[in-house]
């Protein structure tokens, strides 16, 4: 199992209605073949640069990859990421068993 | 709910005997009371610094303070983290509803 998560910070002010609209389009990601454990959150932390996070897992690779791949999550990255996110971060992990 | 992560890099090499041993040790840490959800992860996107995440879930902030006072916490803190390990972030969120 693969966990991605994308830590981000917005252009929009917090408490905004923008920022409100990000934050609910972004959940529809959820609602892609593959997604699973889909969750939103609110970074907490004041020693990184970022506001939120989001986070998912996938069965395997070729599952992500698939996610990566359709249209839902394009359209979502072009029309809204790149434009309204003003930092981020990959975070993609594999438990161990440790 | 509060998860609590840090991103990390070690100083020992990959495969390592030093590498195992402290993943060994912090592991330890998941037997301080009131962490949940312990997890030691590798990572695997080649988009950030970082070889290897931690985190565990808390339910509230009394309890995260609890553990980052405790004697096995501060020991581990400063007798292994800080001299073996390279570079973090800190990442600790709470979920939203959306």
């Amino acid at each position: 199992m693969i966990r991605h998560a994308a830590l981000f910070r917005l252009n929009h002010a917090a408490g905004s209605d923008a920022e409100a609209g990000f934050l609910s389009d972004l959940a529809g990601l959820k609602t892609i073949p593959g997604v699973e454990a889909f969750e939103i959150a609110r970074e907490v932390s004041p020693k990184n640069e970022y506001g939120f996070a989001v986070s998912m897992t996938f069965a395997d690779q070729a599952a992500y990859d698939a996610y990566n791949s359709h249209p839902a999550h394009v359209t979502f990255v072009q029309g809204r990421w790149i434009p309204e996110v003003a930092a981020f971060m990959e975070h993609d992990t594999v438990a161990l068993a440790v």
